[in-house]
């Protein structure tokens, strides 16, 4: 399994990704799930993956291939003239893939799939973020839903729909993603560390700040003991 | 959906469910998931389900005329001898009822199934919880891994691995399995109110306290709010 979660808030996009990968549960491994792609102060696009390993390095390989030769029939995310038209390409891709794969396992009675978010900016445009299912179509956070997961959500969504809004700070929107993938962490042992970590600031048009986030990090480390702590004072004091 | 939480502590049971059936999105209906059988003295059983509902009415009905009648073929589950053989009881008329229903179905080419939490003691015995699989298979409830969840159970549990050992007074326990509850309220719409909630105390064999929590319930809701602000207070106390 997998855990990606992006925000869209106003001072820009926090993008967070466990890397762990498993074939059953005695072949587990570590792959990054974020890709970016930028001209910086131009464009800027990440792309964060869930699913079948083989689908998304295949969609995000061809994804740069067209990068580099961009025809008609293989358009680049990176001359695309707007972030609506970025999904679409995206999706496209991954809607190919997957079918071209599946039909190969369809002798085994299998299937395999991939969804993405893939959010950036180009200049004068504005920063938009989308959630690209196997099938190619896709939906976009929006003020309402200001964010967007994929993989194992489940665990980490109350922590979202508490206290993320457009108006959250670049900083908290970091705390909020990273507290919600240590609960998802905490229960799903198929999602693992390392993580990695981004934000986009508006208008930037380019990664503002990237980092690893390795299993023995003392700031994660530290967090993820605090709230525990948190948790259960707040426990503590709450009246039945 | 469902979502239905058993804790099984060294002071007793909690048990909670929530009353929310769908047909689709737009067919919703309140009905009871919690059953009790009880000589009180002597013995008590409590049965949470979730799943299909034709299932889940039948497996109870047949289980409630077998403690009328009671031969071999239908033994009743307040005559076994341990709280093992209730289980074995109840997985065995899950199973058989999940497979008559099924059949049934298979001409639509679909099927039904249910789970249910069995929990209880019988005097001089010990006080046991199971979850019981609509295969007729089950698992119980230890030392380890004092609780057990049926249903919409992914958006509860992270609350439940932190607070909740067998050493959890049955105070604790109802707040632990509330504010399990109040989580999984919010994010699935398909749980809802109102809440059957149960405590048998340990060695007393039978109900020891019983509500019915309604949505209006004032407590239930001060108990929501505050939960929401200490988690954005301990929000807003974490450093990054």
């Amino acid at each position: 399994m997998t855990y990606c979660v992006g925000l869209l808030l106003d001072e820009g996009m926090v993008l967070l990704s466990d890397t762990r990968t498993n074939a059953g549960l005695d072949n587990i491994s570590t792959y990054r799930k974020m890709f970016t792609f930028e001209e910086p102060g131009e464009r800027v696009i990440t792309i964060m993956t869930a699913g079948s390993l083989s689908v998304t390095q295949t969609t995000v390989a061809r994804l740069r291939e067209a990068i580099e030769e961009d025809d008609s029939a293989h358009p680049s995310i990176l001359k695309a003239p707007t972030m609506l038209q970025v999904a679409e390409i995206v999706g496209k891709t991954l809607s190919d893939v997957t079918t071209e794969i599946s039909d190969k396992m369809e002798r085994m009675s299998q299937r395999a799939s991939a969804s993405m978010i893939v959010a950036g900016q180009r200049k004068g445009g504005a920063m938009r973020m989308f959630l690209i299912y196997p099938e190619g179509n896709f939906i976009e956070a929006t003020e309402d839903t200001p964010f967007l997961q994929i993989g194992e959500h489940k665990y980490g969504k109350p922590i979202l729909d508490r206290v993320v809004t457009p108006q959250t700070s670049l900083l908290d929107g970091q705390k909020a993603a990273l507290l919600s993938m240590d609960s998802t962490l905490r229960s799903n042992l198929s999602v693992g560390m390392p993580l990695d970590l981004e934000v986009i600031e508006t208008n930037a048009c380019r990664v503002t700040m990237k980092r690893r986030i390795e299993a023995e990090d003392d700031v994660f480390k530290a967090m993820s003991a605090d709230w525990s702590n948190a948790l259960r004072d707040a426990f503590t004091d709450i009246k039945i």
